[in-house]
């Protein structure tokens, strides 16, 4: 399958894509992939069209050094991203725009706008997706094109393509996991004796965490991934503002030294369960024993437990995040679409 | 697709095949799988032929019962493996003998000829796969059939076929894990302050060891996992006795103790690592850092840590054997042969 990809959002994971698929082009071609470029609308880098193709690598350059890619040749310059979505001659749109969980905006119109014109979606935006899933799943079901968003949980490392292909037959009762990394990271430097701010400092200063961190630290985005992973692997249909909500924010280095003390170790549990027709959701930080496999989990690394029918507890252990994990998401996202997954 | 299963071996991963087989016959049809049972041949248990179909439910119980099977009806009684596996309408093969790392017979026969006669092939046996995988693998695709082995590595939790689905486009550098239940418990319950003898007795007791424990101890059977991994993720072309071997038997309680006292827990570990065109592949108890996530891996738990070049270290943990966990390896791969994968 060749892709025609517009690039709706062209920040870090945007790049993190550009960066595989120009170090892999020959490689996926054994995938039955191939692959070009036909615009890319960022709100900061700007936004170029061309059908006949732009050159991705010098799009990359220009992008690095912070310079408008309205530099490069292009037929058309400046469009808004739907109008990028709308006019372009692409059949996938990568949307790798900001997460917003309150209204999934401006991502919920980009891949709205993007299937009902019958293209396919890859994306990491976790705004839409927890917002939205069964409905935009309906709707790419009737256009008949794929939507996908593996990065929106532990980026590239696998997770709800265990349960299509490798653990396929196998039913999921309950998820229970490490799904933020920015907080672990807190959490892990301040069993060595920081404070929480000095923490998030640190973790600020790393790149791990953002100028305005709350997102990360009053659980948010772990909200965002444990409804995703509800809604999708236990068949659940909730909203991010039905998980119940306690982030790390006012957890002190006492409750954390102290809780080293009894073998414990504090950590920021997302967890998913159903019981009958329901689906308990909850984060919130727990003091686990060091011999639980959770426990181990140390700086930005991510970690799920799934329980099954089939297997018992089967954990994955990965990165959370970081520029190529994620743009390997979306790259193995675009495989299985042109695979017919 | 439609299975008309042969099970070469009814012993307890067959059977664990049959539960499942059983249990999920309805949700089976939602992945493109039908099934019946048209031949068992167990050196103990007895062996039936019938074109038409056995009642594998009654076949259950006459084995659980320890009772011969030749009490069903039956076209044809009493063949041997080969015969059964030539005379039968069987497309596919359940092949769960025992395994033999010297030449790994007799499942190496049984399956060469079952790929010979153009039927598919799932297995759970270490010996002809660690000895035969690219031979057996040329001959299953010059007969346009397939050969899955997902139970011979951890059973059923995903290994291989990560690599196919989850997480394709990526390449791997090394894999280093804890493949051996046995061992692990024994180690496990060392650190408890038991000896090697005694920690061994338990583990026969629980069934988790045989009468003679030496593929297990001596480490044989995770030198045959640690093959099977290497050639097919790591593209090697090696053989078990290729493997530098050390096992767990000469390790004293005291050595136990005072690694844990530094910190440290001893682990069985196996690993593979490519090096140019070379590959260096070794199973030997090794002390780990407390900190390590294999460390945190106790009693019968497996885990495999897999270095690769999209997402860093990938790490996945869950049962190394079991009735049920092996059965459902058999299971996903008589659904992906349905899938056409």
């Amino acid at each position: 399958m060749r892709f025609d990809l517009a690039f709706i959002g062209f920040g870090t994971v945007g790049r993190g894509l550009a960066d595989l698929l120009l170090e892999k082009r020959e490689e996926l071609k054994k995938y039955g992939m191939e692959w070009r470029v036909v615009a890319i609308s960022d709100i900061k880098a700007g936004s170029i069209l061309d059908d006949q193709g732009i050159d991705l690598r010098e799009a990359l350059k220009l992008a690095e050094a912070r310079t408008s890619l309205e530099a490069l040749p292009a037929q058309k310059k400046g469009l808004s991203a739907i109008e990028t979505i709308r006019e372009s001659s692409s059949n996938a749109i990568v949307e790798v725009t900001w997460t917003n969980i309150v209204d999934g905006e401006p991502g919920y119109s980009h891949i709205k706008t993007a299937l009902s014109l019958g293209k396919h979606v890859v994306t990491t935006n976790k705004g839409p997706i927890s917002l939205y899933y069964h409905e935009l799943m309906k709707l790419a079901d009737e256009k008949k094109v794929k939507l996908k968003f593996k990065g929106t949980v532990l980026s590239g490392t696998p997770t709800f393509n265990l349960f299509d292909g490798a653990l396929a037959g196998c039913s999921v009762s309950s998820i229970r996991g490490i799904v933020n990394g920015t907080t672990n990271y807190i959490l892990s430097e301040m069993e060595k004796g920081l404070d929480y701010k000095d923490a998030l400092k640190e973790a600020q200063r790393l790149g791990y965490a953002e100028a305005d961190p709350t997102m990360d630290v009053e659980g948010g985005d772990a909200v965002a991934k444990i409804t995703i992973l509800s809604n999708v692997l236990l068949g659940a249909n909730i909203r991010p503002d039905m998980v119940k909500r306690k982030g790390i924010s006012s957890i002190t280095s006492e409750e954390v030294l102290s809780a080293k003390d009894c073998g414990e170790r504090i950590k920021l549990i997302a967890r998913a369960e159903k019981k009958g027709d329901f689906i308990l959701a909850e984060v919130s930080p727990i003091p686990l024993p060091v011999s639980d496999p959770l426990a181990n989990i140390m700086g930005v690394t991510n970690a799920l437990t799934f329980e099954t029918d089939c297997l018992g507890n089967i954990t994955i252990v990965g990165p959370g995040a970081g520029r190529r994990a994620t743009g390997y998401a979306l790259l193995t996202d675009l495989i299985s679409i042109a695979n017919g997954k």
